[in-house]
């Protein structure tokens, strides 16, 4: 790819990208992540690699404003049709759809090629990690979600069995268990390598909620009036 | 402090809480910290202490849509005049006022009461550890600023010098050096304990982010053709 074609991707990815979780820093950490990825693969079409990464979430603005709308597909026919437009081979605006349809974490649509395989990876690496755990508080700040909810009998909950969004029900959900779920082996060490720090956030997140909150029987003592006041 | 009053104040705040950085969870947080704090202190007085814990942050609001306002001025006119215009006697309300005024970190207006220092601390305590980084990244998506900033070279900054705002420059400027700050000895014990995961959390998040731009010379090089596509 030459300098001409990747700032005319660079410059269409720069014109979709909105909020601060899915940043173009974002895009920049998937395409470096990609391309250490790519290291120790053969056969890697760097062309397709490279435009399938810069555009994977090209979609996302269509998401926001529609929660209906699948980021991943929207996002693949968007550059599709960019690259089409801008005179770019049938096969290869193809091959990289096919990447960018495929990279979504709770798709049925399984990434076939190399190339997908490797941007799927690069994109999930962005959710372990303390860069993972980073990007998920900063995007509940801006869906206005809470850190946890606090159960009935006045407890934190640790998000486990929880129906109303949170961060701790998020980590539960997605954060917690992506780490068995790489296609390539350089991804999977690079995971394991930071799951270690995730873990550890989430616990001690909970453990200082918590303690805070077995104060209520204090208060409760203070209002009942067996705590006196001086 | 009855009941009758605790929700008197409690039911004033939820009326001025909006963002969730500062949400209701936190003001609770807040409170039960304090009273962690007040069973290593002799003679607090309980009645203020609550009541300034649940009203710290009511102004709040006015100071995000007006940043020329500070928040721990304004509420704590506002819990003064709630105060007064509830029947309360004008020293409680004076004293409640005093703590409001003088919890803010940046502020030169030192807390004198005891009652004032348990504030600040709690309020300090809640900025500390998981928590505290936690709370800036929600703030972060919130007013939507990044994770980091990039420097001309290419790499990520480490926020020590930075002038434009970001998680990174907020962690060096505000979080690194808070566990200092403490007027009980009790609060500064926990904030000690916390302290451990900020700075782990901080460290891999930049050592992650900067793992993944070093590839930028693995771009150039497929960009120059050095690296060949199959």
């Amino acid at each position: 790819m030459n300098k001409e074609t990747y700032s005319l991707l660079e410059n269409y990815m720069l014109t979709c990208m909105e909020d601060s979780a899915h940043d173009k820093e974002h895009v920049y950490r998937v395409l470096y992540n990609a391309l250490e990825i790519a290291k120790s693969e053969d056969g890697v079409d760097y062309d397709v690699l490279i435009a399938s990464c810069l555009l994977h979430d090209i979609g996302r603005k269509e998401q926001f404003e529609n929660p209906s709308l699948c980021h991943a597909i929207v996002g693949s026919k968007k550059a599709y049709d960019f690259l089409i437009e801008h005179g770019f081979e049938i096969g290869f605006a193809e091959r990289v759809k096919h990447c960018i349809q495929t990279h979504r974490y709770r798709n049925n649509n399984q990434p076939q090629s190399l190339e997908a395989k490797i941007l799927f990876d690069a994109d999930k690496l962005d959710v372990a990690g303390a860069m993972g755990i980073a990007r998920t508080l900063i995007y509940k700040g801006i869906v206005s979600e809470p850190l946890y909810s606090v159960l009935p009998d006045g407890k934190v909950s640790d998000g486990e069995n929880d129906t109303a969004p949170s961060f701790f029900q998020e980590y539960k959900y997605k954060l917690e268990n992506l780490y068995t779920n790489f296609y390539t082996k350089k991804a999977a060490e690079i995971a394991k390598e930071r799951q270690r720090i995730a873990v550890d956030f989430y616990n001690c997140l909970y453990q200082e909620a918590n303690s805070a909150y077995q104060n209520r029987i204090t208060l409760e003592d203070v209002v009942a009036g067996t705590v006196k006041k001086v």
